[in-house]
């Protein structure tokens, strides 16, 4: 009996008949793979607040689904002779509902503006019915997945042109095809060099607090026969020190207009240990997660987690002491100048960013 | 009722009457302080392998009780009529045995060739019969927890000289009472300040895969009254990055004669985070860790660990994926140039460290 692989499930998906969201339940794994359905809003935000599904892409693609199973229900309730002015009123109480979820990667709010975006001009602008606008956010967020998968692909393309066959790679986090809807953006190039015999040794940091590289990266590489090796996130400089890494590349949730970086807790340590031993650190961002509005990462908002996360593994058994003062960003911000280059669907952004990132965002028009 | 704290047991003692070594089981902490009591060689070595003491000086002077419970034992066993050859023969082969359980740390062996040559000049040289023997173990081994507590002291003044009051400071592991008898080594500056009012906000290293940090540094210094704040290892560059941080002060497990330094994995990332930061990384070093046999980091044998201790939170849940590859490494190597000074009890020792160690290892005569 062939068993199914983690890959083979899709991360986020629609079921348009049961109006519901389709994900894989991200904190079960690697343990459990759950399918949960998500049909009300309350729903939708918690998997997206508990990270029962997470990464910037992913994130994106089940708000655009979420907004749209939400659009339905709103249609459903109001009844035929509903009116796009009040459909629209409920649909961005929705919508800002679902933005309040996490506050630091853009794609969330990217995607939901998007789909409003979309809404607006088919029921104000140009007078749909309200079925009409329905189909037109069912093709929107159905486009908004094509897309993730073709821009992950072209991030895959473009990052492999810069490692070669048999390099030694470190990964941070789950930037991997959990994160996404299929390649992932870190692991992009992995795959599709793993595809062409490339022969890649990849380091995973197991990413503290809530273990997505020992959870989701080690696990989606290891399904795909990569050779990956498990290491906890005070490792990097031993393995990098020890001449096992000729690359670093990691995702992002939001990049600001000055290539500041946006991306999972922990990420600027390794940039800084990175630069220390001379390896170039890549970021792989959808030109989505690009935010050209935010001069610079010190504007970008950091969330802060429980302290349950770090003080107690799986909520089981209590590490620490009781009382103790704890911090839990979520994220950190990597300077600029620790970073190498920033890999894109539309091509490779180095310094100065402020000018080549500016560059690549025109260019997607 | 008061409460006793943490602080107030001892960390490492011998009980003559019952001639056996009494530890607490920092396997065991912050949950439950039990006090267990080591007889054979195979417990004493247990003991210090699995971590149930650890800290280079306090496994030193947990190795020095152990071979005198052992002498002890082999001269019990051996009867009135045995002669000193025939001991130092057994007594050489537990002290090899102990010697085997741990091979970073220079302390173990450190302790126990002092023991061995305190043993060999006594019996051998002098001539004393196996009681004497033991009496003059007996008080070697007393003396070395002593000058334990003078040594720690003495680092925590230079130390302290180092800092100001109010500063942020981040450790990482357990360099604390519960690594030493009293004071421990990175913290020695800490306690000392927290008794003159310094008021020093500190940030503690959670420090995986076994949480020294999280279970031990966070405990012993809440316990003590002092500001600390828990962060998972990945969260240096932030709280330096977001200005929190003056200083870092970690213990060392082996200095090499170029001022390169083996300590706790993870070590050495956070040294490159705080190079980029520009924040002074000072290491706390008895003299007895600064080994002027090894030239340099890379000839320190780099201790490799169970797997599980990294896919597996204290062996209940797995994290990882069955069968994935694990690098888990123990210590790490910080390079000089990464090394702002090393604080030891005979004063600071700056680079160029080939002579400033030298220099400091030949005042202690």
């Amino acid at each position: 009996m062939s068993e199914k692989s983690i890959l083979d499930y899709e991360t986020v998906d629609l079921d348009d008949g049961d109006n519901s969201v389709v994900i894989i339940d991200q904190t079960r794994l690697p343990g459990r793979t759950e399918i949960i359905r998500l049909h009300t809003a309350k729903e939708i935000w918690d998997a997206i607040y508990l990270l029962k599904v997470r990464g910037a892409p992913a994130i994106g693609v089940a708000a655009a689904f979420g907004i749209y199973v939400l659009a339905k229900a709103i249609v459903k309730e109001g009844g035929s002779g509903m009116e796009f002015e009040d459909f629209y009123v409920k649909f961005r109480k929705q919508k800002e509902y679902l933005d309040s979820a996490r506050p630091t990667a853009v794609n969330l709010s990217w995607a939901l503006n998007r789909m409003e975006q979309c809404c607006l001009k088919a029921g104000r602008e140009e007078g749909k019915n309200l079925q009409q606008v329905l189909d037109i956010l069912h093709k929107e967020a159905v486009e908004m997945k094509a897309e993730d998968i073709r821009v992950c692909r072209a991030i895959g393309e473009n990052g492999l042109s810069l490692v070669k066959p048999g390099d030694g790679i470190l990964t941070h986090c789950n930037a991997g095809q959990l994160a996404t809807c299929k390649y992932g953006t870190a692991t992009a190039p992995i795959y599709l060099g793993q595809e062409r015999g490339y022969g890649f040794r990849v380091f995973a940091d197991e990413t503290r607090p809530l273990l997505q590289g020992a959870r989701l990266t080690a696990y989606e590489l290891q399904s795909a026969g990569v050779d990956v090796t498990l290491i906890c996130d005070n490792m990097s400089a031993m393995v990098m020190g020890n001449g096992w890494v000729n690359a670093v590349f990691v995702g992002c949730d939001r990049v600001a207009a000055n290539g500041d970086v946006a991306n999972k807790i922990g990420t600027s340590v390794v940039a800084a240990v990175a630069k220390h031993y001379g390896i170039p650190f890549y970021v792989c961002a959808p030109t989505s997660t690009i935010d050209l509005q935010t001069p610079a990462g010190k504007e970008i908002k950091i969330e802060q987690r429980p302290e349950d996360e770090v003080t107690q593994m799986w909520y089981k058994e209590r590490m620490a002491p009781y009382g103790v003062k704890v911090f839990n960003p979520a994220f950190d911000v990597t300077d600029h100048e620790l970073v190498t280059a920033i890999v894109t669907e539309h091509g490779i952004a180095r310094a100065p960013y402020d000018q080549s990132l500016a560059q690549l965002c025109g260019r997607k028009r």
